[in-house]
């Protein structure tokens, strides 16, 4: 029935990449999966790494060791910079590949709106390195607060702006704030955590735009309550080191951190087929890039529209169901091969929800007509986020970490770490 | 009785440094605690970061976050790189400090022998910086293997060499040999990581000359039915790129870790006072520098023989004994200080028992007279090791992983992590 000889290449082992490989078990083709990092992240408690909530192992699990007991997956550790859709080869620094399907799952990066030389000074969070970094830099600035006897530099050390009140941004600035009011409120002499500024921007009317207005607000409210400065319709116009323009103020911070935009991954750009703005895939109902039919396009780095005109919104439930739509098509394509070929079925998306915690016990959740805030997000948020992480060990250590972390607010992952040098 | 204005600054966040600062509690002297780091770390288990079985925050711990209860101690990140001891001050690059009491704690360096050049090529273990390091480069020269078809590539990315065979040494190689033949195994389809060889060198005539010769020929023979080859009375001449020089032999090695020296941190040299071959400040009986009571040199950085001819080896429980017992003098001190001066108590050192740990069921110990081996001796370094653990929660992550490494061979915290840029 199968062909045993037909080489399915993933790009990407994030939720897209892991769930198409995974819905290929025992289908008989053999699998490359191809990722520029060793291990698949949970993206969505990224934010707590970068703010000494989590440590990283606990967020990210090696790639090699979800497919040990899959002899049909073979696992690459490297990039894949250009795809030749005519010749079917994938190709980057460390050879090629040829495939007979091909899976596009290599996510998103941080976009800068068109002004890339914003990056060194406005950090993104896509990677475990990333929020590494971020954290290294934002428990430094505390550091030499501690230190300074310059009052302005001492303020400037204990600004922090974010950029951008999507989730990702209104994560960042509940945990930024539970960081200085709860956690370091009683480790230094000099300053007072509990005076660090942080302020959050965005250039739209609320935060959350594709939340219900009432839970955008909820959301607002919260935030301010724990002390962060939430300015909306405020967009920027520069950034430079340690210095945000809004175009009307200029914000001196140590750190600025950017959760404004995502492009998708820049491999889109090497296919030469129709792109959207974000630079993502307009791939067909069944999720192929047109004209491709042995090409699919999954994730973040692909623009979608299910087949009840809904637009799919970049969360990992999304990718998961697009990963698994993609291998069953894989999957009735061969076993339809000796036989009459049937139309693809298109792709429909299941919401189960989305939601964005704000703090220690507050989130917002939606999920069709339901919509919960407060506590109950909180613990519906938790139970999900749990729910859906990889492997058992990080379950069980999330699970000891978030409740010592409730009880105490203690922060153990607080690290400041010098990177070796290479 | 105590003179509240007395400033006590101690350099260094060890377990000499914490012991001196916790046996100060109460005593009404003000304290800075000065640290390069942010975090305490427990150095006995750094092997296991860089073996990848433990991740960098289960055994470091913020030093703010350990004296948070002690508005008597300020801590600063900061480094020292000299002391002007006719002054009474400690100076670095974020400014400098002056002190009634000096305790000096910044423990020991990777010593190269005076081949300082050897550096780049064959990384010591000291930091949690170096272990990260040290576990990426690793890590990826299995993964580069996987890749290459060159048959001699692929043999040098799979060679590892361990020069020391003390206690560090020991259990690098063998922690390495049990990450390749049992974590890795299964996670590769291209090359076989039990192959991976595995080289202890040791110019002594026996590993682990600090213990009886018995308990070192144990730990050469269970190293060896690991899959380690153990090369005794073999130096090394020359260390270049992926190349050990033996004087008889070039092994062709991606991999090369160093730990055979340790050096007194480069403080000691701007004391203007003697030092031992190593760079160890030699301290007078109550662990003062000669001519200078108000000033200590605790734990790695000094070369002590107790009060009963015994030198004291630079282990964990000797340095924290050490701490205590400065901690006292200086108690003494203050307390005497309106009466008439009481001679201080020499150092006098307890020996707890000293083990090093050979693989996933295997240790030596020794306590006096004491000696144990295999699995015995690995339950007893679990237990002391677990005891010893500074803070909750890392005792609580540890066990669970240690429990989950043991029973799966897994290792949760492999991850290769790149560094985000500065």
């Amino acid at each position: 029935m199968t062909q045993p000889d037909t080489h399915v290449v993933i790009l990407g082992g994030g939720f897209a990449g892991l769930a198409a490989a995974r819905g290929l078990a025992g289908s008989g083709v053999r699998i490359t999966l191809v990722d520029r990092e060793n291990h698949h992240l949970f993206q969505p408690l990224l934010y707590q790494v970068a703010t000494a909530g989590l440590s990283a192992p606990d967020i990210a699990y090696p790639i090699r060791s979800i497919f040990q007991n899959r002899p049909d997956v073979t696992v690459f550790l490297g990039e894949a910079t250009s795809v030749d859709l005519a010749q079917r080869r994938v190709s980057g620094p460390q050879g090629s590949l040829t495939y007979d399907y091909l899976v596009l799952a290599t996510g998103g990066v941080t976009s800068y709106f068109g002004h890339p030389e914003w990056e060194p000074f406005a950090p993104g969070l896509k990677t475990i390195g990333d929020a590494q970094r971020i954290r290294r830099h934002v428990l430094s600035a505390f550091e030499r607060a501690e230190i300074t006897p310059d009052t302005s530099e001492r303020k400037k050390l204990m600004t922090l702006v974010v950029v951008g009140g999507g989730p990702t941004g209104v994560e960042l600035a509940g945990a930024l704030a539970e960081l200085t009011r709860h956690v370091l409120v009683n480790d230094f002499r000099h300053i007072d955590p509990e005076l660090a500024r942080i302020v959050l921007l965005d250039r739209a009317e609320r935060l959350l735009t594709m939340y219900p207005p009432d839970l955008s607000e909820n959301a607002r409210a919260t935030l301010e309550a724990m002390g962060v400065e939430v300015r909306l319709k405020t967009g920027v116009v520069n950034v430079q080191q340690g210095r945000v323009d809004t175009g009307t103020e200029v914000i001196e911070a140590e750190n600025i951190l950017w959760a404004a935009g995502v492009g998708a991954s820049p491999l889109t750009a090497t296919l030469g087929v129709e792109l959207d703005r974000a630079g993502r895939v307009k791939v067909g109902p069944d999720l192929s890039v047109p004209g491709h039919p042995e090409v699919f396009a999954i994730g973040d780095l692909a623009a979608v529209t299910d087949v009840d005109g809904q637009l799919v919104p970049g969360i990992a439930p999304a990718a998961m169901q697009m990963g698994s739509h993609v291998a069953r098509i894989i999957r009735e394509d061969l076993d339809s091969s000796k036989s009459e070929k049937k139309p693809r079925s298109a792709f429909d998306y299941l919401d189960k929800g989305s939601m964005a915690t704000i703090g220690r016990s507050a989130a917002v959740f939606k999920a069709g007509p339901v919509k919960l805030t407060g506590f109950l997000a909180w613990t519906a948020w938790l139970f999900v986020h749990l729910l859906f992480l990889v492997g058992f060990r990080n379950k069980a250590v999330v699970l000891v970490q978030w409740a010592w972390n409730y009880v105490t607010y203690g922060r153990g992952a607080r690290l400041i770490v010098r990177p070796g040098q290479e």
